[in-house]
């Protein structure tokens, strides 16, 4: 892996160029993104070189697709005749099925691996990236065919991102999209319905008078811009539709068990799981 | 204020005897507990004496009762007898109504003045204990009547409170319990049963090897202690009931606009609200 393109250089994107540097890539890294933002990632050093589309892809073995969804399904449909044979294409969108199926159609000449660093933080763009971003955080990859991992390029790229520090899993697109809308999804829509919820009490009560951590926990998602959730929403509605739909099943029973000792147990499981998302043993 | 009786000498009772040394009161500080917390409390140098409620009570010109709400309960009635005439009673617990009810009925010889500090952490007993745990967090104050405020024990009482670096706030218990049904009680509900829901697709899916710093937010009141619950449950069910139907129309409402632009705006709503939470403008 001599020459990086990084398709998309915001927090995602320059975060995973410093952290190929970090991990001793001392390859070529260009960067592709709006006039303002090559400029900035220059300045921080984030990139060596900024260049359209069609001549970064030309000149790279790896082609990084950091985009928002739509953007990365659109750059998909148009990449594949500026590929040098055998180069492989990857991406950090947060859904995978659409992506993986859009890339099965239009990939010929490279080699295409999903892609999904399940990292992130409040602020956003070049400016916030961070070397350390990807550090024992999951890094998701998803395969067009489960034996793509075995290929020169994508162990390379493999252990490129463990060398970030980024725990590697490899899934099928659907599975992949399937938990992320049980663990990544249906959290985000619990805190918007909790702060919108919260909204029509706001109207009439000082609720930011009597609110303590836990609700500033509850609704710190719910901070996320609508722009993300967006195109999230659009390549994985069905599954977070499944998703909401048992916690509403969940919530109801929670709902008519509130003077019932069958709550204890729900509080037991839900102690068992929180605890085990912090790898400890139940409390 | 010269004497205090601190009943239930945990993480509340004993931060709030080191917010008040904190804050210069120079006065006696007796700790009633069971035999292990006060030879602890004794050791940290918590309070300076222990003794039975009864004699505690008897030498104290503010009893602050900062045990588990049912054991509140039952100590305001056996309280009274023990009393100096004119001393203020006040209590720490997360639910109002039922323990201002009880005061009502049975303290006759002193004044009650129901309180709630909002704050906390994960750790309880008073080894978890410190003086900056109530500081820029709101206590809330809900007297028997809106006059007792005014009266020079209640009065005294508020300014050490303020003292300790807390935001006082006077509300009637029943707007109280209301208000914390939905920012307090309906959290700690939508986490526990997030991570409930998860404890399925725990059993078949390696979510852990998945989930990011958003659904630790998301599952961390999941972590709370059932005996904590349970006794808030059983105090506050009526508005909790309310407050978890309002939400799972909101949830209903969001999962039958996921193909509608109109969640666009539940997002909107979500993040002005979760914005005022921190002080912030919407972004």
């Amino acid at each position: 892996m001599k020459t990086v393109a990084i398709v998309g250089v915001g927090l995602i994107g320059g975060s995973f160029a410093l952290a190929l540097r970090r991990a001793g890539f001392t390859g070529r890294i260009v960067g592709v993104s709006s006039p303002r933002t090559v400029e900035e990632a220059l300045r921080l050093g984030v990139i060596d070189e900024a260049r359209p589309l069609e001549e970064a892809a030309a000149r790279s073995d790896l082609v990084y697709l950091s985009q928002p969804i739509s953007r990365i399904l659109e750059t998909i449909e148009r990449l594949d005749a500026s590929l040098q044979p055998g180069c492989l294409v990857t991406d950090a969108g947060s859904t995978k099925r659409a992506i993986v199926e859009r890339a099965r159609r239009h990939i010929r000449r490279g080699l295409f691996l999903g892609g999904h660093p399940m990292a992130g933080k409040e602020s956003r763009g070049v400016a916030a990236a961070e070397a350390e971003l990807f550090a024992r955080r999951p890094y998701v990859f998803t395969p067009l065919e489960a034996d793509d991992m075995e290929t020169a390029p994508v162990r390379e790229f493999r252990e490129w991102v463990e060398k970030t520090g980024a725990r590697t899993v490899v899934l099928d697109a659907a599975e992949h999209d399937r938990l992320v809308a049980y663990v990544s999804h249906l959290p985000q829509m619990l805190s918007t319905a909790l702060a919108s919820t919260l909204a029509a009490e706001a109207e009439r009560r000082p609720i930011e008078k009597v609110s303590g951590p836990g609700l500033l926990d509850m609704t710190r998602l719910a901070l996320s811009p609508w722009e993300i959730w967006e195109d999230i929403i659009a390549t994985n509605r069905d599954y977070i539709a499944e998703a909401l739909d048992a916690y509403v099943e969940k919530l109801k029973t929670i709902r008519s068990s509130l003077d019932s000792p069958a709550i204890r147990d729900e509080f037991a499981s839900a102690n068992a799981v929180a605890a085990k998302l912090r790898g400890r043993r139940c409390g």
